[in-house]
């Protein structure tokens, strides 16, 4: 009767408990041979890896906790973000199979999603910081954000089907947290801030920079209004799982409907944070043209890929008004550059920072960095309509980086 | 038990059910002397009055029929927009409660609400048409989007409740009507479009304008995705009532989370096309002025009264960011200026037109008129962004009354 309960009723799993649970699916021939481990480096869920003994078949069991690990148990979460998340990992393997994992079963009730074991795989963001170069990401991540963007999207959805989807990924709670952490705190003294004494005079000077202040009130309204595409929502380098030939992103527990711009400017935030990062290292030219070239790959095969769809797609009879595609790319790129701008400045500042500028060793250096990391995102946001081109663009980056 | 049954399940009232459903409400003291009337000259809709003899009390039922009337049978219209109507009466009602019709039940299964009757009212359409004018309905209106559009933003709401009701007030199926209606078919040869041979060479030319189609398929894009407030949808001439001293704002089936210069445009558009329709008329000048001047008023009231909402405001830190009002409302008016545009032209010749411009007699001076709106909203669409002024946007209106 205990065993029954706890696999109807939300409890977090122990490692006892997820094996459980996990026999009652029929996924394993052998289910009572496994071997548990709670493998969760994340904030916000338990995530237990199960292997079978006699096949060495292996899976991930994904579990939503009700409160968020990073700032105590203090900060309630809804359970219901595991049902977004196994929904939109579902919702995009129609589009992208092979760029996420495969799910397996969702439990809504008991908020957990069993997936694909991807251990073969390695986090992006810890690759980038030793210097490991992934030729084919770029690609992947710019065709992952144009055919679930547009699948999504009005362009290729009946209005009926699209309303209802933006009602389903409703997401309050974890938009929440990137509405106060990616675009508020950070600009204004707020106690969740995290930032040495000695980084105080340039965190002053954005507090104090109002035309900043006004770009990143109204990219925040954007955030907060513009309902295009079913977003990923945290597509920064920590929720991409890479092998030379592989790439999958994880993680979608924070999608909703929002701007297209919002997950490429959180992917080129987090690249160039790691370029920035590179500052630290000597002999770091041909990784940073490496890192520049990846950036540019990325938009141009996001660019190139929903042109196709655009141009294939017969649903919307604007689409063949020759006008309105290069308007509406310029409007994602300019908000990319916008977000990117914010996400910089936060992963300085805020709450959560990033390993690629919190590693560098020589404290004075790592300072010099957050500083430079600071102007550029401050300045990526202000001239984010003037930026026109990649060129502008990766020429501004490469400003900052000499500077 | 027939009685019962008509009661709790949806059928559409006859004046014999209506009284019945009514004499369950205790509403009037007298319930068993009233007199009914079925109203209604609308499409989508029954519209009873029902009198209570010994008081001569008034109340108005409205009813949703399954259908638009427009089309025939063959439209089907979710009943659930009474729902949203009578939601919307009474979330506008807690800012503006003397412009709207006061509720006094609703009835969801049977698509039905319940309301003060306006009778003593007139339809302003009509009264334009006869060249009446009436002092307080720029204030009136003006101050109507303000209160109800800031009301209901991330400027005064917490996130949490926004999003419930962005989910609460989803509305397809009305939406649809205006995604078509407004946004699609005026601008391409479609069968539910209605005009006269002699405006056909008119209507090819912004058929064929490749640049104004750019634009309007960039607003409907916006109409589809910029969930900004709770607007009424479908604020035209028709879905206003007016006294001397009253305004009431009635008929918002059409409700949704939008972007605010919708609301704004349609007036816009409904005042213009009566402007317009002026030129018909010997001594006009004096009657012209007073609709400028109501255009000009009814923004500088939205304007000011939104603008001390947003001062006194202290939910949305950004609002305390100087430079973000006047970027706001600079969108709020090149949207308001390009959705007129919209309605313009689809009230020209599209599927629903206006008595202001059909009632012209002399059809040569008609068709001359329809000719200058198709020019002026045509204009309005494509020169949106560069009008940044109450000035600039009333000089090109004039313009197109004199060419």
């Amino acid at each position: 009767m205990a065993q029954q309960s706890v696999v109807n009723q939300y409890a977090p799993f122990t490692t006892q408990t997820v094996m459980e649970f996990v026999k009652t699916l029929s996924i394993f021939d052998h289910p009572n041979k496994l071997i548990v481990k709670e493998i969760g480096d994340g904030n916000l869920n338990l995530v237990f890896q199960l292997v079978e003994l006699e096949t060495n078949r292996s899976i991930i069991v994904k579990q939503a906790l009700p409160y968020a690990k990073v700032v105590g148990e203090s900060w309630p979460l809804s359970l219901n973000r595991a049902k977004i998340e196994s929904e939109s990992l579902r919702m995009t393997a129609r589009v992208v199979p092979n760029l996420v994992p495969h799910v397996l079963h969702t439990d809504h009730e008991l908020a957990c999603t069993v997936m694909e074991d991807l251990s073969d795989h390695h986090i992006l963001r810890t690759e980038l910081i030793s210097n490991q170069h992934y030729p084919l990401l770029a690609q992947h991540i710019g065709y992952y954000v144009a055919q679930t963007s547009f699948a999504t999207s009005d362009f290729a959805l009946h209005p009926f089907v699209k309303k209802e989807l933006v009602q389903k990924f409703t997401n309050p709670d974890l938009c929440k947290i990137t509405e106060d952490l990616v675009f508020t705190d950070p600009f204004f003294d707020h106690p969740t801030n995290d930032f040495p004494h000695e980084l105080r005079h340039a965190v002053e000077t954005i507090w104090a920079d109002e035309d900043l202040l006004t770009e990143v009130g109204l990219l925040k309204f954007q955030f907060l209004t513009h309902a295009e595409a079913l977003l990923h929502g945290d597509l920064h380098t920590g929720s991409i799982f890479v092998t030379e030939q592989s790439t999958k992103v994880i993680d979608p527990e924070f999608a909703f409907f929002g701007p297209i711009g919002f997950d490429l400017g959180q992917f080129f935030a987090n690249i160039i944070l790691n370029t920035l990062s590179k500052l630290a290292t000597t002999d770091r030219q041909a990784i940073v043209s490496d890192l520049l070239r990846a950036m540019e790959q990325t938009w141009i095969t996001f660019a190139q890929e929903f042109t196709k769809l655009w141009d294939e797609s017969n649903h919307e009879i604007y689409t063949n008004v020759p006008g309105i595609l290069p308007r509406f790319l310029l409007k994602v790129w300019t908000d990319a550059i916008g977000f990117a701008g914010c996400e910089i400045i936060r992963r300085t500042i805020g709450l959560a920072h990033v390993a690629d500028l919190d590693t560098i060793e020589d404290f004075h250096i790592q300072i010099e960095i957050k500083e430079r990391a600071l102007q550029l995102g401050a300045d990526l946001i202000k001239s984010r309509t003037h930026l026109y081109s990649l060129g502008h663009f990766i020429q501004r980056i490469k400003g900052a980086l000499r500077s």
